[in-house]
């Protein structure tokens, strides 16, 4: 499964060089990742509610071309790999409309209790989280 | 009692308009606002492991000129009105070395339980929290 | 006219009090306001190229309830007042489907050139922006 | 040579887990490498008003143990890379006092003219920015 949101780059988004500022892409990420999750039929909401917390281990972006104000962007998600206490999100930016890739990246996520000591992945999350091929360079 | 607090703008906080985006004020505030009850001699951390939040419920700022990318920034808090339930503090951003004024503003905030329903403010805060007439007009 | 948009509160607007942390509004706000100057047939973006910029002068907001990671939150927004060289949005954030009033508020804007000195704003500008009565009190 | 910044933590920075949410870190990376081009005495303000632009064309970041609301972080910042036209920082994100290791990472950041173009760097900024072995793993 791919997951895909589009949004609109806001004014606080931009930074002085006229672009959207290179931290916004992690929320972005942080976005496409739960619409991705809401759409397997487990929301985070839910996990964290089940006491299941994700926190964010590994982070790479490779930021390709600027996205700018007002641009309509589309963040595609999708699950890289998947471990017992780790799962790896891959994310494609796009330009909507051109297609025009503007930045690629990753984020490792383990899976912690409510007192942040690592644990296992509970099953029923394992089973929705299905790891694909990616569909483009990383 | 008056704190104050220096910092320099950072990229992240301009927008493309080449100005600090409005609502890093907000955050200029909170930073300002911590440094102000650390000097009291009870950090805002404490008084969260006491059961007590501070959350805010109004906030008002008018920009009166622009702060700018690098600039060092002196941002003075103190308290303005203290009530059984609500505690009121003002704000101004100078430009540091010139003075000029670039913004003043205020908050209030509640006292809140864990549970965030509404409290009285201990005692042993509102013997902290002194009001000062204001420095500077809001 | 009054725009409306909805959003998805994520984490990355939570703070450690478990709702989102208050100067997000006013990112809430701006993109409200982008969207109802877009539907009255002129964005922001086009008004910038053509050498007009609007400024925030004046903020104000009063938090009403919290919004919570996850939550669906609707942002109307509408013009409350316009004067030569400024104008005044109005605001009320609310909860989807349930229609709780989270918060209200206001901000003001001034019509500033390229070089950041106030100008009129320009008379298509003044025609599309057309105050109406406040929906809700703010 | 390697930089350092100190920092305190703000609830801004915090999220519903009670941590530092990830994205962060990024920002504070920035504040470091500003204050690293600060010391060898050019600093990026200056380096922009001679036309000259550094945009991020990629990031990695690990992170290895939470920041929390109100600690304080210790910052360090070098340069690890240099090519014609591309800079790589790494950074070590540390709490303060104890020196525990919370985060590492690296930016890349690639040489801009104003319109955004690829342009060597010049070689009064190559002459500043000097690698160095990184004092801590990646």
């Amino acid at each position: 499964m791919i997951s895909s949101i589009t949004l609109r780059v806001n004014y606080s988004e931009t930074d002085q060089m006229g672009v959207v500022y290179h931290a916004n892409y992690l929320i972005w990420f942080d976005r496409a990742r739960t619409e991705l999750m809401r759409e397997t039929g487990l929301t985070y909401k839910e996990l964290e509610q089940q006491g299941v917390y994700l926190a964010v281990s590994e982070v790479r972006v490779r930021y390709r071309a600027a996205a700018r104000y007002d641009d309509l962007v589309q963040v595609r998600c999708w699950v890289r790999e998947l471990a017992s206490r780790r799962v790896t999100f891959g994310y494609a930016v796009e330009r909507a409309g051109t297609g025009e890739l503007l930045a690629t990246g990753q984020t490792s996520l383990v899976s912690l209790t409510h007192q942040h000591t690592l644990t296992r992945l509970p099953a029923h999350v394992v089973d929705l989280l299905k790891p694909i091929p990616d569909p483009v360079d990383l």
